[in-house]
Parts: C-alpha cells; sequence; structure tokens
C-alpha cells in the first residue's frame, strides 16, 4: 500500500495506482464511504488509474489527529482488483 | 448550470457546488458513467460540496473535439438533489 506524506507541514496526502478508470473510481467511492461514517472528508483527485487523497482539517487549515485518523483508515481499504 | 471554460490554452475546467459531500460523490460518479461511455477520462477533484472536472487529451497535451463533446455531455447531467 502507498505511503501517506505530509505535504508543506499542512495536509496529508497519498496517491494510488490501479489499472483503469472504473478501479480508480470505485476507490474513490470507497473512501468517500469512510469519510461519510468518519464525518471528515479529504479532497480526492481522480483520473484515469490514479487517486490522489489529501487530508487536512478546515477549520484549524492544517492537521489535527482526525486527519491521521481518516488516513488511517483509507490505508486499510482494499483496492479493487476487477 | 455552471459554465465550462479554457484555462491557459490547455484544458477545459468547470466547478460545480453541493450541498453536501455525499451529492458531490454522487456527481462524480455521474461523470464517471459519461466518461466511460465516450471512453474519454477527466481529471475530477472532488470535496465536501464541490466537484470540479478538467479535461484536455493527453495525447496532443491540448484540446480536441472529443474534449467539447465530452464537457458538453456533462454539462447536460442533472445535479443529484438528494
Amino acid at each position: 500500500s502507498p505511503e501517506w506524506s505530509v505535504e508543506s507541514g499542512h495536509h496529508l496526502t497519498c496517491t494510488y495506482t490501479f489499472k483503469n478508470f472504473k478501479q480508480a473510481l470505485a476507490f474513490t467511492n470507497a473512501i468517500g464511504e469512510v469519510a461519510e461514517h468518519e464525518n471528515h472528508h479529504p479532497e480526492i483527485t481522480l483520473t484515469w488509474g490514479l487517486v490522489t487523497a489529501r487530508i487536512w482539517t478546515h477549520k484549524i487549515d492544517g492537521l489535527t489527529e482526525s486527519d491521521f485518523i481518516l488516513a488511517a483508515k483509507i490505508s486499510a481499504l482494499e483496492k479493487p482488483t476487477s
């Protein structure tokens, strides 16, 4: 599984690769389900074969514990294979 | 419906607003369906209440007719209301 990194001391980011658009969209939906459950929402950039998630806490415009929890839960997702 | 604009003479972009994350994700899926049908895929940035689509043709790193067709089909989508 790809690693999260802290960018500009401001947000967590991680990029996942997939073999097509469909898988990337399915993974976006899986992230969306986690986000709704956590009531904490990343920014997701989706394109053919690629999903990049960025997580931060808007209220403080920086990182809080909630961000690391959301990142860990996204990391625990299975990547789509079909 | 929001308008598409040409950015840097390179890609089309349009931003849609929604009242929550769920609607933004639903619209992302609707765009995904159009993209798969057209076999032409935008870059979609999704966050709480917001979807930004960017469209260009990777092969020429610029705009072709396919980009305008995809933009028109996305414009024709209904925004989710629930």
